[in-house]
């Protein structure tokens, strides 16, 4: 039996310079991707836990900076990373392709469709922490690392310019996490999905009433 | 008559490598500190909205770093840089005494307690920037800048443990920004510190909840 902590050693035992933990995806975020499944596999019969909970800790094994090149072969190869780590650490067989597919289609980035029931509940619990007040802390803290500015000064809300998430944080909001809560997967993953969403809404309207 | 423009411009021939404008010290930063000095100065007669003007905008003019270890030297520095640049520009000799002051005692670390009306003003204006949405989306930034984890995934409330923000950036709230929200200088900044420290409040809880 793989315990979590296995798991954990063997997310920290792939850090490399080039491929570090941060704090919008230390072992945190995959514990709380890991409750996020199991709160949403309540509510839908069948899924199988033991692929899901290999999955969420695994699930970013190789996770790429925001702006590298092939960030979007990031959930492939760490799909490919996690199989080589499962099996030689005795995890079932049969159960690996279940795994990998669950972990290659979680990423937005990778736009391959979900076909299971685990693929379905692993992508929404992880754009779950994309959303709400853990969503934010974490825009923001990427933003940080990055060198996103917070937001258009002069034009907060995008009125007469294009939207550029790139340049501004709080562009993220319209180009990809509102969006992200509408298309969910599941019936769990939606409702929480919508609530943080709109939350983030009355966040918006207030940072934006502060600014003045 | 020194604009606004001709203020930002200086603010920027200010940087250097080791001193350049972040996402949380941007001019943006520095036109919310003068608007929030504007909405205090509405309810407090007498106070010299030029002293005011140009002591807003070059309040940072010497930002070190969080970690620096002249840290709380930056005020009285920025203050010295700042009333060179006015008295070049030929910003009222008189007047100078009260910018440097209010420059010089805005910043926490550097405890120096505000004697003018001017001063008293900044200081909360400043503050407020430390408080409410803007607040929590400046710190994150700033723990994504240097490197600080979002919070303490085992005790986030720091229940078990000497708060830390050095390590965790949700401890900031308990070690400084509900006590500085408590020591506000002005009647108008007091009122807006309280309803933004209670906005924070309500974003932990929504947090906690969040991550379970």
């Amino acid at each position: 039996m793989i315990s979590d902590t296995d798991l954990e050693s063997a997310v920290l035992a792939h850090q490399t310079d080039d491929h570090r933990i941060d704090a919008a995806h230390d072992l945190g975020h995959l514990r709380r991707v890991w409750a996020n499944c199991r709160r949403i596999a309540l509510d839908e019969p069948g899924a199988d836990l033991e692929v899901l909970r290999v999955a969420a800790f695994l699930h970013d094994l190789v996770n790429l900076p925001k702006d590298a090149p092939n960030r979007a072969e990031a959930s492939r190869l760490s799909a490919e990373a996690a199989v080589i780590w499962l099996r030689q650490a005795g995890f079932p067989e049969a159960k690996l392709p279940a795994v990998a597919h669950a972990i290659a289609a979680h990423s937005f980035s990778a736009a391959i469709p979900p076909e299971t029931l685990e693929a379905r509940i692993l992508q929404d619990a992880d754009r779950l922490e994309a959303l709400g007040a853990i969503g934010l802390a974490r825009l923001f803290v990427v933003a940080g690392q990055i060198g996103t500015a917070l937001f258009d000064d002069h034009d907060p809300m995008a009125l007469h310019r294009p939207l550029d998430d790139r340049r501004f944080a709080l562009d993220h909001l319209e180009v990809k996490l509102f969006p992200v809560a509408q298309a969910m997967q599941t019936h769990a993953g939606r409702q929480m999905a919508e609530e943080r969403a709109e939350w983030m809404g009355s966040f918006r309207s207030r940072l934006l009433r502060e600014i003045g």
